[in-house]
This record gives C-alpha cells, sequence and structure tokens, in this order.
C-alpha cells in the first residue's frame, strides 16, 4: 500500500488530524525529566495512546538534530514505535540539487523508513526529482506557509498576476505524474483556503497553523466538504501532546485527539 | 573575530577558494574502505593537506544524514578537525517557522560549532531570523542555483519586471544588518554574474557551480576583480577531492588548490 492510499483509508474512518511530535525536553512534564531518554518515553506513551485515533504523525527534525547522534537515533526510535498503518511524515524541509536530494531521500526514506517529507520547492524540478521517483511515498511540497514571512516572497504576485505559492501549486500538479504529490498549505486564513481549494486539484493537502494561529478546525473542514473534498491533514502539535502536564499527559492527549476527531465527525455528518 | 572577518582575512591572503568535502563512500580511494571509518579517513587527509590553502570548507549535510548517527558523527569529527582559521559552512540548506529554525541554528552553531550555514529563504523573514542573530556567524541565503531547475521559481519574473532571485538580494541587503549575510549565486552563466554583481552590494557570495557546471575560475575572477570587489567564495568539490583515486589523492588535492590559488594570483596581480 503507497502512502497516499493509507491516508485516504484514515480519512475514509473520519481521521484527518496529523500529530506534530515536536517534542521538546523543555515541555515535557516534568517527572519524565529524570528518565535515560526523556523524549523517547514522552514520544512513545503520545503514539501508544493517540495511534488509532491519528492520520498521522509529523515529526518536526530540528527538534531532534539540535541533539546530534543522540537525537538522531531518538529520532529513528519513535519512527520505530509508530504502527504501520499510520503514515510517518519527516517534517525535514529538505530540498537540494539533484544528487544531494537523492541522498535525503535516502536518508528519509531509506534509512529512517518515513512514509513522507516535506521539501522547499524554491530549487524546481530537478531538485524534488529524486522525492518524486519514489512512488510509494508522499511528498509535501511547501506551498503556503503558515508564517507572517509568507508575505516575502511565497505571496509575491508574477507578471501573470498570480502568486508565487499559486504557480508552485500548479508545477506540483505536474509534478505528481506517480500520485505521490501533496502540498504544504497554511490555514491561517480561511479566505486564502476557500479561493485557492479548486487549484489543489487532487493534490493531498497538509494544513499547519489550524487553532494556534488561524481558522478553527471546523471551518477548516466545512470548507472541504463545501468543496466536496477529502485527502487532507490537519496539523496539531502542541494543542494536543502539550495539553496536560501531570502523568496523565498521554490520557489528556487521546481525548482531545478524540474530541478533534468527534468535531470533524459532526460536521461531516451533518 | 566573527566569520565575515575570517572570510576577508583568507580574500585578503589570496584565498578565495571554498572546498566542498561532499565525501561519499563510492567515490573515494579504494584502499580507504576498508578501514574503520573511511569517509573521517578521507576528510582528515583532505584537510591536512588542504588548511593552509583553502578559505573555507563546505560540508554537504545530506552525505552524512544518509548514514544516520554514524554519519552525524563523522560530520562532528570532520569539523573537529578543521582549523579555528579556515571557516566551516554548513550546507544544510535549513529555512522553517521561527522557532523551529531556531532549533536549526543551535544545531548547526552549538551542537556543531559550525561558522556559517546555507539557507532556504521561500518561507520569510521570521524563517530567517534566528540565523541572523547570530552576530558571529554568516548566513548564504540561497539567491540563484545553478542547478536547470532555477527556471522554474528563481528566475520568473515578478510584477515589477524583476527576478524573483534579484528580489531576494534585495531582501538578503535588508537582512543583513548585523554584516552575517551572504548569498548563494550559481556561477553558470557569467553574463548573469555581471548582470548582477551590481545588486549584490556590500553581501559576501559563494559560488557553486563553477567549472564543472559553467563559467571558468578565471572568467570568475575577472568579473569580480572588473567591479573592484573581493568578499567571494569559489566552491570547488569533486574537482579537487575526486582528483586523484591513489594513496596520493591527498597530495593532488593539495596540487590542485595551489594551482587554483595561482591561476587567482595571476588574474588578480595583472
Amino acid at each position: 500500500m503507497t502512502a497516499q492510499e493509507k491516508l485516504i483509508n484514515k480519512n475514509n474512518e473520519g481521521k484527518f488530524i496529523c500529530i506534530g511530535l515536536d517534542s521538546d525536553t523543555i515541555k515535557i512534564p516534568d517527572h519524565l525529566k529524570s528518565s535515560k531518554n526523556p523524549i523517547l518515553d514522552f514520544n512513545k506513551s503520545i503514539i501508544d495512546k493517540t495511534s488509532d485515533y491519528a492520520a498521522a504523525y509529523k515529526l518536526n527534525f530540528a527538534f531532534y538534530e539540535k541533539d546530534g547522534a543522540s537525537g538522531f537515533n531518538t529520532l529513528k526510535s519513535t519512527i520505530e514505535h509508530i504502527p504501520d498503518d499510520v503514515v510517518i511524515i519527516a517534517d525535514a524541509k529538505r530540498g537540494d540539487i539533484g544528487n544531494t536530494s537523492l541522498m535525503y531521500a535516502n536518508a528519509v526514506y531509506d534509512y529512517l523508513k518515513c512514509d513522507s517529507i516535506t521539501i522547499h520547492p524554491y530549487m524546481g524540478t530537478d531538485s524534488v526529482l529524486p522525492f518524486l521517483e519514489r512512488k510509494d511515498k508522499i511528498n509535501f511540497i511547501l506551498a503556503l506557509t503558515s508564517n507572517p514571512g509568507a508575505y516575502d516572497f511565497e505571496k509575491q504576485k508574477l507578471q501573470d498576476g498570480t502568486f508565487l505559492f499559486q504557480q508552485i501549486i500548479k508545477k506540483v500538479k505536474e509534478w505528481d505524474s506517480n500520485n505521490n504529490c501533496g502540498i504544504v498549505f497554511g490555514a491561517t486564513k480561511l479566505d486564502e483556503l476557500k479561493e485557492n481549494i479548486d487549484l489543489f486539484g487532487d493534490l493531498f493537502v497538509l494544513l499547519p497553523g489550524v487553532g494556534a494561529q488561524g481558522g478553527s478546525l471546523s471551518d477548516v473542514v466545512e470548507i472541504f466538504k463545501g468543496a466536496d473534498r477529502i485527502k487532507y491533514l490537519v496539523n496539531s502539535s502542541r494543542g494536543i501532546i502539550y495539553k496536560d502536564q501531570t502523568k496523565y499527559f498521554a490520557n489528556v492527549a487521546q481525548k482531545e485527539i478524540l474530541n478533534m476527531n468527534e468535531e470533524i465527525q459532526k460536521i461531516l455528518e451533518a
């Protein structure tokens, strides 16, 4: 089964939440901090309690790389702990010339055995090609991000009157001949999501910035429902994993994703 | 001394070459392949023979990350082997939202103790800010890259008639208030370098693609001389480190960079 098929299965089961494992030693519950590998223990507990309800986990590589080789080992062990049917997204935002991107693809897809990666499009087609050749994976290319800096370049207008991020979405549709592409589209402004949803075509959409930075979960689900469309993932990190600071943190995380799934279900069935 | 000051010192000594340690187990001399850590042995030999003549080393992170934690350790040990006066560039092409970029900055600048990093500009100002706050470092932002895909987005024309990469160079000049920014500018087309050199202002310029992919070393040096300008690094990877496959590979690498330095000197003194 390809990564995209796994994700569609999850969508069909009513699962649209991607849990961001932005796990930070400073922010995890105090009682874990004295363990041998606090981050791994934290991640395992979260995964054990949420993997039946999540569509995917997104691992933010920076949170692991900052600890060097030991962080890399924690990343690998976390990935190994995630059940096969749940998609693992390497939020690594890579992108380089062809032979270098090939090595990043090897690192993420072969060594770490992730199902998916986030990619910087700036360097163009040949920089993305080694990822596109992995037919069983899903490659999420940055289109519109959820941070203020999106105005600097992503929302620059090109000569044909479209925004750069729209040009990138068009190009990703060309890149999708193996049905293994998706886009990252920040859901901070609901109008932008509405205005662009038809442009997405059949691409899978990963939406950061819901809740914390902008539009609510139900708003986003309404918009996709209104467009008669599935194939999307709403990312939630801090809102799930740091909701509680006691020894019941993983149970609270479970309750939080169950609440989110219920909120989604109500809209889909309305 | 800041990283930029170190680089200017090197330029003033006639040193403009950055050696790219794109070290690949498949491409290093056969006699090293049976050692305990072939890549580290290879890198150390190259560094021992070339560090007196190079301005900087550029470590392409993908070549190390593909080997996981052990690759990360090789990267760290290689960095530790480079003398203090030679600048170490983390060719990691990072770029993410603020709190994530901060962790990448910590990984590269604190954990790995590099002097410099390459950065994707796509996500805009706040994605770059944690790097800009490191006043003693030098941050090379991708402007125009040397690969064919540069036409897809970098060379898209904006509504004011300028190219996206030119807009990025203008923004990097705004970001340079701490004198710690540079740009990556592919030297594949000499006309492009000539046409844009005045736009660079006082930014340090890292030039990939010289020789292997486009313009010759002497052409590039002539153009900078014609503009009465220093503050640049010409990257060379394969042309130096894989020039020879015998046990004399490091001596040959030394001879190669000495030849390049001599070629530069002749032009500068002409």
